[in-house]
């Protein structure tokens, strides 16, 4: 069976962080699925900080769940 | 009884992160409980980058919720 | 001694979410107490989807605090 | 030695609330000094549906903190 | 060796809140490092409510940091 | 192998809140890639109030994760 989320575990915490990256790119999918609108949305938001910002929010959420998952890679 | 929130246990992640967006989604529903204007809104911020970021953030505060009731899905 | 929280243990996650509902609504209550104002800011509000969407985050958070302290309801 | 924040922990949840209530008031207090010029301000953002919600989303996380130094109140 | 951030741990909450307060402003000059144009900022925000409601909540979630890894200050 | 994240430990706190930044930074490096437009960028928010303020939001999130990987640098 496939799935876009097989585990939370990753290698390395830069492998966490494109994880948590990734988590927030499915989460805009899932409420948007037609991909010609997001491309056209993603060409307004890149070029503003507001939107910018934001979206690194949301990276910071998830990397927070990725990395309790991981348990800070600290071993 | 029926619910529709049995409990915050999946069998995967992927599962886990279908029902942070549906604890997104009757976050709406229950603030707004007519389907016409939640229908009507819809059409709106799915093509507005700002609107789609900030649910992608409610999306993923409810993810750390599932993702801790879950363990992780470490095993 | 009456309160409006007695507890934020509830027997199941649904009755959980709602305590959070309830919390966020709290909240605002204690912002701004006059009902009436209370009511016509929620007629503007409920049609706003960066509103709705803002409201479906504080309830994120809140059911945040309220999973935490059932152990997420995991027996 | 007097000070406004003597303890975290609160006998009740209800208190704990009014805890994290306080939290938020006093942060915007070390910001905006001037009484005079807070008070104009809150004459505004009563008002505002915008505003509220984002106080109730401060109030939130500052009652995750309150009700995580006090157990979640569970006995 | 000189830091701005020598500990977390304050010996009662009300430090603790003052060094949430810190962390804020501390993020805020690292991304803007000159003096004056923080100050003519700060004119402008100090006297608008959504930006003080903003920073307290950034406030807020330093205090989690802060609160947390001083156990919450329970003995 | 190169990483620019190969730990979320640091001897410091304060090494912790500059790596709290970094976190910060690469996320919004990853959304928008192109140097040239981040600077651009750069120049509207570092003066702009909200921009900041939401950019210290984004500082605080990532410490929470780097703060809890470290132990809160108690010992």
């Amino acid at each position: 069976m496939e799935t876009w989320l097989p585990s939370l575990l990753t290698e390395t915490p830069e492998l966490g962080f494109d994880l948590a990256i990734k988590l927030s790119r499915v989460a805009v999918k899932k409420t948007q699925p037609d991909e010609q609108i997001r491309l056209r949305l993603r060409e307004v938001y890149e070029k503003d900080a507001d939107a910018l910002i934001a979206s690194s929010q949301v990276v910071a959420i998830n990397f927070q769940t990725v990395a309790a998952a991981n348990g800070y890679w600290r071993t």
